[in-house]
C-alpha cells in the first residue's frame, strides 16, 4: 500500500476536518501518499482527487464542515457506479479509502472492500445515531451548540414566565435530546424511541409553576413529533404560555469541542494503523471509551443503544 | 426625591440587568432608595415590589433576561388602570419610576409622568427600533448571536454547496438584519424597509456558485418576509439547493456584549441623575455615541432611521 | 436517614453546581432533606448550615464555581476538629455527607464516615488527577476554555510566525496539557509524568517552519516547568520568536460544558443512591465511561493514570 | 489609478481581515486590481506581492489575525529603504496602497505618499490609542475575549472570597481596561492616563467585603503597573487573599465580532473610495460614529482622548 484516498460522505459534522487532518498526517508519516476525494462518493466516481500533504491540513482542525466537501450520492449502491469508483481510485493509484460519513457511506465503504481496494468507515454524523459505537464524530459539538441555545432560550423563558419546546437534531435518534436535555435541565425530555405523555409533561409543568418555577423547557428530538405540533398538544392541557423552537442547521457547525477533536483524531488515526495492517471491510467506533472495530456487514443488522438512563436520570431532577 | 421605582417591560433583552444594577447602585451611592417592581406595569398595578440593595444587584450585570421579570400590560393604556398604579407608588412612597422596555413601555411613563410620578424610559429592546436613538439595549447582544449562528451554519451550507435563508429577529426593523448581514458577509440582505428583487438576488447567487463561492447566505429580517416563502421565490429562479432557517428567541438570551453592558450602565446612570434634576417624561437615547434625551411624546410621532447606507456598502462586498 | 449534606472543598470546579443540583433534586425526590454547608469542611465545623430545597437549584446547572463556596482547611485532619464537625451534623440531624472536591477533601469524608457518618466523595477538580477515575468534575470545562484561548493565540502567532509555550493547570498532573494539547494541533505537549527534550522540540519546531508552518504551539503542563524558564530553554536552540503565556485562573471558571452538566448530574444522583443503600467511606469515579466507587482508603495509595498514548497520537500528527 | 497594493503593519488585530475583504471587494467592484502584500512594509520592500481576487477573501471576515502576516519594520523610517518600497510597487504597476496597522505604520503610509504614491491609513490595533479615532480595528474583539475571561475568573474568585488583579492589554492606552472594567462591574479601573490610589481601593474593597460582597476585581491596564506589583501593593493595606492574573496575548486573536466586522468592512470600503478621489497621505477613523479622515501628519502631535468618564461611572458602580 502506497497512497490511501479520503473522503467525507452525508451531512457534515463538526471533527471531520481533524479526522482529515489526523488520516493525512499519520498516513504521510508512516510514509503513505494521501489523496482527498472531494464531494464524496460522487467525487469519487468523477475523479476529483488531489493530494494533501502534512501542510494542507495546517489551521483545519478548529475548523467546523468538511475541506473534502460533501454530498449525498445514492448512484453508489449500483454495481457500475461501483466499478467506475474503482476504476477512478486505480487510475490514480489508490489502494485503499477512508470513509467519513454517516450509516449511508458504510455501504459505499464496504462496497469498495469487496471490489479489492480496503476501505475503513468512520462515523461522522452529530446525530450518534450509529450502531456498535457510544459516539460518533461531531456529536458533542452539536450538544454543546444546541444547549448554548437553550441556556440563551432559558433567559427569555424566565423573564416571561413561558414554556419553550426546544426541536434538537438526530433524525430518529433521541441522543442528542437526552444528553442536552440533562445538560439544560430540561422539564422534560421527548425522544422517538421511548413513549412519552403530554398531558403528564404538562400536568407536571404546571405543578412546577405553582411551586414557584419561572420557566419550563422541554428538548424534543426532531424524530418524535414537530416542535410546532408538540406545543400545541401541550397547549390542550396547560394553561400556560407555551412556544415551539427548532434550532436546525446551526447543530451542525461550528468549531469542535475539545472532545470532538480529540476523539476524531483519534479515529482517523487508528483507520490509517487498520489499513497498514492490511485491513479492510471494517467500521471504527469507540466503545466504552476504548477504540474499537467491527465488519461493517454487522452495522447493517445492528441498533445503536442509547444511554436510555438518562431519562430515569432526568426524572429524578425534575420530579 | 426619595424613592424611586424600577420595572421592565416588553420583551426581554440582554443588558437590562445591568441597567437595572446601574440605577440601583446610582441611586444608593446619592442617597436614594430604589424598589424593584417585578412584572413590568402588571405588577406595578399589583403593587409587586420589593427594595433593591446594592447587593442584591451583584452577580447580574452578566446575567441575559430580566431579574425584574417583564410582561405586556395593554391595560395600562386605561385611565382607571394607570389611577391605580400611581396609587400603589404613593402607597409605597415612590416618587419617581425608571422604565426598560420597547415602545409599547414609553406610553406607561409618560402617563406616570402626567400624573406627577415623574418617569424616564430607557430603549431596553434587542429590535434597536425606538426613535430618536442608534442603540437599544440588547441589540448587540442578539446581533452578536445571530452572527455566531450563522457562522455555524456557514460550515455546512460550504460542505454542501447550499444557500441558507437565514431569518432574523428585528420585527418590522431591519436593523439587526443589517448589521448581521454585513459582519456574517451575507450574499444578500432583505429589509422591510427597503424594497428587493428576489429574482436579481438569485442570479447573483448563480453568478457567485459558477464563479466558485461554495455557499450562499441570505439575511433576512423577519418583518420582510417568512424565511419559507422566500426560499420558495428564491428557488423559482435558482436551481441551487437552499433552506430556511429561523434563529428565533435564542437571540433575546444570553450574556449580554461589552457593548450592551456598558451602554445599559451608562444608561440607568443617567436616568437616575435626571430624575435629581426633577426631569420627567424624557426618553433617554444614543446619537451619535452621546447620551441623549427626547420627550416621550416626541417618540410617539418619530421614526427610527437605520443605518441604511449598510445595504450599499453590502453590495459593494458581494459585486 | 433522614437528611444529609452537602459540601464543596478545595478549589472550585465548573459542573460542582450541577452535583450540588442532582444530589438536592435526588434526595428530595427520594424523601430526605438537604442541607448546604458552606465554606467547606471550615463551614462544617463552624455550622455554616441552611435547608436546600429543589427551587434553590433552580438555574444553578448552567453556573461556574460553587453556590456553596469552597475553602482549604487543613485543620480537618485534627481529631478534635473532626469531633466538632460531627458534633455541627448531630445537632443539625444530618445522618450522611456528600463532599465534593479534590484529593484533599477525601480525607475529611473518610474520617466522617470513621465518626459515624456515611460521606461519599464525588471528583470535583478541573485537574483530572484523582486516582480510580477517567474524569473528574470541571476538567471537560478547563480543557475546552484552555483550547479556546490557544486558538485566539494561534491566530496572533501565525500573523507573526511566532511560537508560543503555553501553559496549562493540572497541578502534577499533565491530562489537561495532553487532551488540550490534542485538540489545539500542539507541536509539542510537555507533562511532569514523561520526559522531555527541549532541544529536540526547538529542532522539531524549526523544521516545520523550513517547512512553512506559520506558527508553533507548545502546550506545557504547570507541573513540568514554568513558561517563561521552558521558553528560555527554547530560544538556546531555536532562532525563532517565542513568548510564554499563562492561562492561569480563567481555567477555573466559567459556564461548564455538556460533558461536565451530564457527568456531575449523573454523580450527584449516584452518590444519594449510595447513600440511600447504606453505604460510605466511597469515592466515586468514572472508569470506561460507567459510574465506579472505591472504598476511599484504596485512593491514598492509588495514582491517577494519565491517558499517555495521546502523546505518541501526537506525535503522528507532528512528525 | 489601476492597481492598488494592501498591507498589514504591526501587531495583529481582529477585524484586519475584515478590512482586507473589503479592500479587495470594494476595488474590484470599482474596476482596480488588488495585491496583497505579506509580512507589512518588510514584504514591501521584498516585493512579496500577490494578487488577491474576491474569491480569495471568501471565508476570510470571521478569521482573527490577518491571512497577509505583519511584521514589525523599524527600517522603513530610511530613506533608502522608502525608496526601496517605492521601485517595488513601481515595478509591479501599484499606485496606490492602503496600509491597516498601528500608529507606527502610519509613517510608512505617509512616507509612500510623500513619494508619490498615495496612502490611507486604517486604524488597526487592539489598543485603541490611535489620535482623532473613537475607535480601533479589534479593540471590540479584545475588549469581549477580555470580559469573558474576567466572568470566568469571578467564578472561582466567588468560590473563595478573592480578589483578582487582572491584567489587560493597551500599552500605554487605559481604554481596554476601562470598557472591560466596567462591563466586568469591576471593583476599581487602573489605567495609566489617571492617578490611583492603592490604599483607597484597598479599603473600598473591605468595605465591599464587610457588607457581604464574595469577591473583588481590579482591572489594571498595562501601562500602569504590572499586576504582581499591584496586587503586591494592595496586600499591604487589606487582609484579604488577593492573585495576579495577565490576560495576554489571546486578547490580539480570537474570531472577531460584529462591531469590528462591521467597522473594518466600513473602513476598508471607504480607504477605496479616498483613493478613487485621488486623496492620500490620510488616516480613516471613526468619530461620533462617523467616519472621518484626518491628515497623517496631524496624527504625530495628536493625542487619543478616552472616554475617562468611564472612571467616574464605575465610581458609581461601586460606592
Amino acid at each position: 500500500m502506497k497512497r490511501i484516498g479520503i473522503l467525507t460522505s452525508g451531512g457534515d459534522a463538526p471533527g471531520m476536518n481533524a479526522a482529515i487532518r489526523a488520516v493525512t498526517r499519520t498516513a504521510i508519516s508512516h510514509g503513505l501518499e494521501v489523496f482527498g476525494i472531494r464531494y464524496g462518493f460522487a467525487g469519487l466516481v468523477a475523479g476529483d482527487f488531489s493530494p494533501l500533504t502534512a501542510e494542507d491540513v495546517d489551521h483545519t482542525i478548529n475548523l467546523g464542515g468538511t475541506i473534502l466537501y460533501s454530498a449525498r450520492y445514492p448512484e453508489m449502491a449500483q454495481e457500475e457506479v461501483q466499478q467506475k469508483a474503482v476504476e477512478q481510485l486505480k487510475k490514480h493509484g489508490i489502494d485503499a479509502v477512508i470513509v467519513i460519513g454517516g450509516d449511508g457511506s458504510y455501504h459505499g465503504a464496504l462496497a469498495l472492500t469487496r471490489h479489492g481496494i480496503n476501505s475503513i468507515g468512520l462515523p461522522g454524523t452529530i446525530d450518534n445515531d450509529i450502531p456498535y459505537t457510544d459516539y460518533t464524530i461531531g456529536y458533542d459539538t452539536a450538544c454543546e451548540t444546541a444547549m448554548d441555545a437553550i441556556d440563551k432560550i432559558r433567559d427569555t423563558a424566565s423573564s416571561h414566565h413561558r414554556v419553550f419546546v426546544v426541536n434538537v437534531m438526530g433524525r430518529e435518534c433521541g441522543d442528542i435530546a437526552m444528553r442536552v436535555g440533562v445538560a439544560s435541565g430540561a422539564d422534560a425530555i421527548v425522544i422517538p424511541e421511548r413513549p412519552y405523555d403530554v398531558k403528564e409533561i404538562a400536568e407536571s409543568l404546571k405543578r412546577s409553576f405553582a411551586k414557584g418555577k419561572d420557566h419550563g423547557i422541554i428538548v424534543l428530538a426532531e424524530g418524535a413529533m414537530s416542535a410546532d405540533k408538540f406545543k400545541d398538544e401541550l397547549l390542550k392541557y396547560g394553561d400556560f404560555d407555551a412556544r415551539a423552537n427548532v434550532l436546525a442547521h446551526m447543530q451542525r457547525g461550528g468549531r469542535p469541542t475539545v472532545e470532538d477533536r480529540v476523539n476524531a483524531t483519534k479515529m482517523g488515526n487508528y483507520a490509517v494503523k487498520l489499513l497498514l495492517e492490511g485491513k479492510g471491510g471494517l467500521a471504527v467506533g469507540f466503545e466504552n471509551n476504548e477504540l474499537s472495530t467491527h465488519d461493517i456487514l454487522d452495522l447493517f443488522d445492528g441498533k445503536h443503544e442509547g444511554d436510555y438512563a438518562l431519562l430515569d436520570l432526568n426524572k429524578d431532577m425534575t420530579k
